[in-house]
């Protein structure tokens, strides 16, 4: 021990901890077994956030049920306080996958708070007689009801900004709708000529598919606000008092803000990870939905020559180093990315979930770190496709229309009037022929007349058709 | 043309058709193009019997609207009646995987409709001057909105056979629950001794943790319930008159007797997938869920002599070509695999959502494939489970009991009296040395009195821990 | 017991069988529990002619050693030659998916063989002591050898003719890619016009990437070529004579022509599933390349007035019932749907190889389903494509041609004389205004002669360039 | 612009680039464009200096061309020399996940290059006039050859060091294989007693499990070793001298020392991805077996006194934060962690695989970042499970052989001697009565003598069986 550090122990034995850290030897032991992603536990403060939350909670309820000294309690409470605020985030740093079902990130908190409210106390770092990691801040609790808690708590808030930016990103595409509501497009099934529509419907659409996902993500908030707080190690509430998970609850949702609720059987709530797959499938349902506008925004703005170029994304980089003047979809073809690297993390949310095994799922810490990163991921994607991509498109409304007018797939109209046989018959002919519909209905067949067609095919019920017969 | 047999023709040319075929060319070209699975259509008799219900929803909807010919409706609709018994079944027999975005499918009902409606008309089979498949069956519809919406139809049906299958596996565990409430057993985590418990919580929970997928079904459930009837090929409701998509739906509601609601944006109906991701996401969550709980019932009967050998699965089959007297798990075994082939088909169902384009998902046949097979399954899984394993299983009550009575982790009731580390300390010592707990604590280092240690240590308090200080 | 059946039993207890049943009381046994597909065993006659390969093997084997009756032995032998016809099929009906390690697979066998072969010894069925399923067909023998040995034949047999199917699909692009040598059109990327190509070596490339396919398959047949005969319960060989493992491989090698070769670590190779996780890989890796080219064709054929429309795929059938003329690439879009299918059930075998434990993994049954049934959809999709799809696809060679006359892309080919920044300006202009980059380069800014151009941009010099600077 | 800026400009307008900075204009559209993952190129120094690597062996290729001048080809190598010692690693902040194929990472390795070579030239960075990004670094080089070919560089130098790691995981359970040759347990199958077998087998077998990787390992490195420089934009070679795609694969032989051999067909070569999903594939069953064998560890060392308790694992830290004296298996738990991501992750390589569009896979950039990420968190597994776990594995040799001795699947033995059923009797009254084996069969039934159970029983004969009749 140099005067730069001090010595701690636990049962395994003694180690020397660095005088400045506020972690401790559990912290220590952590940072020494687990090297697997290089990513620290600070890389999502809300989760720092969420464990003081939850360690103050604790202390709180723990107070009032006389299992803590009141002023124990208030300093733990207070060395919370400043945990929440960020200025000790670098202190968490045990890696995001770690073995141990959460123990080293529940004891680094522990540790960390025990070491600040030392200082408060006008102790010294290390002197756990007087606050200890263990028995004082971690009192009534266990990692398998702390952990799971702070969670849901900072998922919880993670899905606010991500919940926000979904809504912008429709609302964006909502914009586009309003905007392109007079613009006449070929609509496209199997992508195959099809019949008309209005370029606004096919926005909109995209407004309405992502803002189904807002209410999918409020089902997911509600899921994961049920909390095992006083479970303790498997549910039976063993060194819990009575009453103990009712009020930390109470505490935790005063604290919070969130609409937090005690599980009915903490035992199945201790090894539950059913709220994390549902979440993380509601998450890959809409990197599926944004992965599939996002190829349509790509496809409608394939060419400019060869392709169907009905739609421009905003030019945003050269898009080759070969080809001059080439301009590439970039922002979806990102957003593609994310939704694939988002639908790849569920199946380790899937596979974790079913690895858990009796009264407790070790693999939550894996979960944690998918779901973390991926609510990252979309939230930033759904920022990105808005602003540097949707709010920027504009049609070519000219040659959109060109291409319907052209087409052979507004034979379809015909059909109340003609048949379908008879109109499949003129559709065979144009596309044998290169011939127009009008061509050969009106002109050469004359299957219907020119005031009829003329009823038929106003822009008005291109675009909105009308049921005429 | 042979008296076996009569010409039918599309606009690619003239088919010989079956003469007591009931189908059609359409459908004779799907069984020429369509050989992947060698499962056809009538593998799944609640679609066809959907198919039928939405073909006189739109019949209905057509007459009242003056679309068809009352009389004509009335012919379609008393085939429809009779598709839906059952009794047509074999005439379905189009690949469950095809290429088409189900057209195949519909073109299938149509015909078998359309001809069915002919012989009750006193016509022959193939006259369809006087019963069309496309200008009468499929009046004011496409395969964009028939299909799916018969998809949906068919699986909100099967969804209620599987929701009570789950509900009554629910319910044996929730009766073992009862039965177990007061066995002793040692609770684990990480597959590390960690507290005792009592086995029916443990049974309780399972019942708890497969409670929940019935209010997720249930939210499946309602999202399938939107169906797009009258939004035709692409959403634009073109071909079909006035208020009819109203009007269908209102028909459909009363034929099925399901809660079914039109789509509000009917372009985005056309094309989305979303409900079909989510319940697929919910049978995943429960098939993750009942591959934990089979997991767990494989471990807890392991033994009989080197394993944990808490409970007894009921022996239902010699366990080995080789090993005499050896009894498998092979239910839950059984029901872990299907959980495998679920999460699997999951993957394919996610797949198949993204890869929509445009104003049409044509990946939905594969779609309706995996989720109708992985509700069989898990049907089946569930009252397999329920019938060949649950209600059969017996406790080890005293062995569970005796490992209780001979672990180190009763330790951990110690902590309120005595401390995180001294607790540690003992546990140590006992772990080294083999000697007990009470050994220790009580007799040695005399750290608690024998009274004390009687007041800890009831079976009371082991199985349904109170706090004691 | 009646007439109709014949009583035996096993150490559970007594069953009766139906007197004309090969199989007994094991097999009836798994037929009362497992009930998941409902697909028997049956539906894979390879698997079934494999196990009468390996009990072929085993009984030659047993009796060369001197621990079966040669005359016993030469019975069990001709009962296999039958089963191998295929004759016996119908006795094979365990459900493709069940528990038990595949224990009730191999008793199906036993009981069948021995049944067969008491008949050839004038005995009835249910004789077992003069030919008993266990002690003398399953001689030196167990599940966990005998069903993974089977297996492994029947996947190699299968793949045989997997990878002809899919030979003869690249070689029919192949010859595609010779008759569109000259076609001249635009390549894409991020579907975006590129630079000019051959259509010939856009198909030929199809064919490459698929025939990079056939080196993987014959890797995994040689991983698959490693069997566990000898092994016995767990790779300790057991109750197997001397000698015996490396006798019964030879004899599975003569009887099957295969080049089986026993693993090394029998221990290790008893709960390996490696080698299916490798097969299921190559097969998925196979997957995601059709799929690709499906795309490809998809987008190549889209249109065919509003799309891409350099290819005509052979039309099928009518691709809707509501828009007449609408034909749709249906079988890119099948095969599209089994590689999602495919995709899916790797992902079940990747799940089932993880869940094994300790000397034995359990899951293999829903492996060889997962397996058998993705070669089959896999071989089945190659036929398709190639006979209905890919020999009658034809070019729209003037077209593809006009594309590239009329794009911005050919630009590039001015790089190497020009400059990418000059080159860049020009493409930027011609977007801007509308005009052609010979109009820009040659006539308005005289950047290059007429020559220079007219020897840059000569048909050969588009369709397969050479470097001029 | 400022003092502490240059402008530079491409085809979309001109920006202000930091003085100091080495990269240009377009790397600053990128890290403007691109914020998902937040992790930039330098994360992956392999990746960087492979970048340097393909430039280098460019330029000396289009030297020797003459394509380059000398003296620029020559600071354009130094400048790549440079590149490669890591010093200008803080210049490359693309995000690992972008849009445009690779064409940000790509000329962000141009700009920085350039501007290397402009300094060396005695030049100020931006004077591209001189040294310019496009026409002299990326001379006769696309994004779609330079970029996939520095990623196959990188992947094979990165794969060296994860075959080492998993070589020496290998090597460390042989060696337990060795230490505990002479331990005689119980080997399980379904987790139900099966038959004694030596446990240094057991660990024997993990070896062999593992040291297949290494094979699988060296398939993948053969097949990206396969490059397509020389094919520019799309594989057909245009702007690239003659000769040049050769020589350029022989400078880069040279420059790498490794195996690289020209692709023999570019076109397919340019958009394919075979070798990127063959290698997922292939860390993804390592990441299976890795997964099995740790779900094996932590079962062996459950308990201590209620789980099988066969062995030992390192206590590393203290393993609860309420239970005193718990420790778990966090290592195992952390590897399965693991395993679970890099399982997660080959579905994004298997999506973004199959998204691949024509004549280029656009989303290469997100596969890059999932193999990356996947191989050096299973190279970080393969040391942590060594170094912290596998090396001080210890055995309970005594407890291990209790629970043979008291078992009932010793009776396996019997086989051979008094035949399946008789054997399946003792079993079945030893399981029912709690007798021995050799009370019932010996001692009570007298079904073989005390000489003949003592041949058979021996410790050699049961932890390395001889067949016995």
């Amino acid at each position: 021990m140099t005067a730069a550090s001090r010595i701690e122990h636990d049962f395994l034995g003694e180690r020397a901890i660095p005088a400045e850290a506020y972690y401790g030897i559990q912290t220590l032991r952590a940072l020494e077994n687990f090297h697997i992603t290089g990513i620290p536990l600070k890389a999502e403060p809300l989760f720092v956030q969420a464990l003081a939350f939850v360690k103050k909670g604790a202390a709180l309820a723990n107070r009032d049920l006389g299992v803590l000294d009141p002023k124990l309690a208030g300093y733990i409470a207070q060395a919370c306080d400043r945990v929440m605020t960020g200025e000790l985030d670098d202190q968490f740093l045990t890696d995001m996958i770690q073995g141990g079902a959460g123990t080293s990130v529940n004891m680094n908190a522990n540790e960390v708070i025990a070491n600040v409210a030392l200082e408060l106390m006008g102790k010294q770092k290390g002197q756990y007689e007087f606050c200890h990691p263990n028995n004082h801040v971690n009192c009534s609790q266990s990692t398998n009801d702390a952990y799971p808690t702070a969670f849901r708590i900072a998922l919880n808030n993670k899905l606010q900004s991500y919940r926000d930016a979904l809504a912008l990103l429709a609302d964006a595409f909502a914009a586009k709708g309003e905007e392109f509501r007079n613009v006449l497009k070929m609509g496209r099934t199997q992508l195959q000529d099809a019949v008309p529509m209005s370029m606004g419907d096919e926005f909109k659409a995209f407004a309405t598919n992502l803002r189904e996902e807002l209410l999918r993500i409020d089902d997911s908030r509600r899921l994961i606000s049920e909390i095992n707080m006083g479970a303790t190690a498997i549910g039976t509430r063993v060194n819990a008092p009575e009453g103990y998970a009712e009020l930390v609850t109470e505490h935790l949702r005063d604290i919070t803000g969130l609409e937090l609720v005690l599980a009915g059987d903490l035992i199945e709530a201790t090894y539950d990870t059913g709220a994390y797959v549902q979440l993380s499938g509601v998450l890959k349902r809409t990197a599926v939905k944004l992965s599939k506008i996002c190829n349509d925004l790509r496809l409608l703005s394939s060419g400019p020559r060869t392709g169907i170029n009905e739609i421009n994304l905003p030019p945003l980089q050269p898009g080759s180093s070969i080809m001059p003047g080439k301009v590439n979809p970039v922002i979806p073809e990102v957003v593609n990315q994310t939704a694939f690297y988002v639908i790849g993390a569920d199946l380790t949310v899937t596979m974790a979930a079913e690895a858990g095994q009796l009264q407790l799922n070790v693999m939550e810490p894996v979960i944690s770190f998918a779901l973390f990163t991926s609510i990252s991921y979309m939230t930033n994607a759904c920022h990105t496709l808005r602003e540097k991509c949707v709010v920027g498109i504009t049609a070519n409304a000219r040659h959109a229309e060109d291409l319907v007018r052209n087409s052979v797939g507004i034979v379809t109209q015909l059909n109340p009037v003609l048949g379908y046989e008879t109109s499949a018959e003129i559709a065979r002919e144009a596309l044998k022929t290169g011939k127009s519909v009008y061509q050969i209905a009106v002109v050469e067949r004359q299957l219907l007349s020119q005031a009829k067609w003329d009823e038929i095919f106003t822009f008005e019920n291109l675009i909105r058709p009308h049921f005429i017969q």
